[in-house]
């Protein structure tokens, strides 16, 4: 049994991108060369989360449309020095999507559902953002 | 210390089917032979999501009026294939519920707090569920 | 390999308070001894969630306030017996915070991102509560 920790570094576009890594914590995996056990995964950020779900481009477009009909810009927020977008990203980050997930690890590979594919969603500007993965197991 | 996964499989009812698995989950618990540690639980799906809450069937209508309510079907989705429901159920296991969390393992049982208890929520349709269940302890 | 379960108790004091637990995770981060690894964090509550965000408190009215626009207590709920907030609090904390998360341990440290806070958040009344921490690793 072993625990190894790593970061993954991902370049989001902006408002909305649904940055795949499910591949970048596959490779963690192998690297880790756990062949049964668990993979957890975090984003490092307030204002860009982790998710689970589908592939299709549509759907991350509605999830985006999500985000500001349930917390619009037009609100009044409190913590409003870098913009209402910036208040909205910490909402939905902490609120909507949440931070954190984890995965399990069958045979080496990341073994998800179907329909399954994880996403760093960035809910505020481009940045580079960092995502611990967490690898146990044997 | 050692790791062990499962898989557990849950016939839902329908939209809004509190499917309760936290005995399925002390049940792989058990069998692991694992006294103190974790259990980590998620759904293999995107439509149907893992929540922790009281065993009250009037909360759970509250909790499926609210994701309609936060979601309206009236709403124009653009993952509209399967019908705005499917899109809804997407938005919800994402954004609402979420699709994992964790138990403790005390003295071999699921130790929670007084009214947790755990739930598959079906958010789409009647379907046969898997739930990944990861036992980690001594 | 390791695993050490702690529970930690906070006193909050009422609806919004974001009772920040991070140095308690700390605490037993460094009592379990663990240099590097995982520390799972999770409420044992249905009315109190886990969340982790920026210590900014003017954000952290700003997420009480969204609750509420979210979940209004002016809607019909059918978990009433303890007042429109109390099933406020329930949806809160399963469909909006949720329950739980986990943070990475290096060198024997919990390191988060520079913003990043964990906090319980009060979502009912003021309540002795308790927080589960799993400790894994070497």
């Amino acid at each position: 049994m072993q625990t190894k920790l790593e970061k993954i570094s991902v370049q989001t576009r902006g408002i909305g991108h649904f940055a795949e890594i499910t591949e970048e914590i596959a490779a963690a995996v192998a690297r880790a060369g756990v062949r049964e056990g668990i993979a957890l995964v975090r984003s490092r950020h307030t204002t860009a989360a982790i998710t689970c779900n589908e592939p299709d481009p549509r759907l991350h477009v509605d999830m985006k449309d999500a985000v500001y009909a349930t917390f619009p810009t037009s609100r009044s927020y409190r913590h409003i020095e870098e913009g209402a977008e910036n208040a909205v990203a910490h909402l939905a980050t902490a609120m909507l999507f949440g931070e954190s997930t984890w995965v399990p690890v069958r045979n080496g590979r990341v073994d998800v559902g179907t329909w399954q594919h994880v996403y760093l969603v960035e809910l505020y500007e481009p940045r580079l953002r960092e995502v611990d993965v967490a690898i146990l197991g044997e």
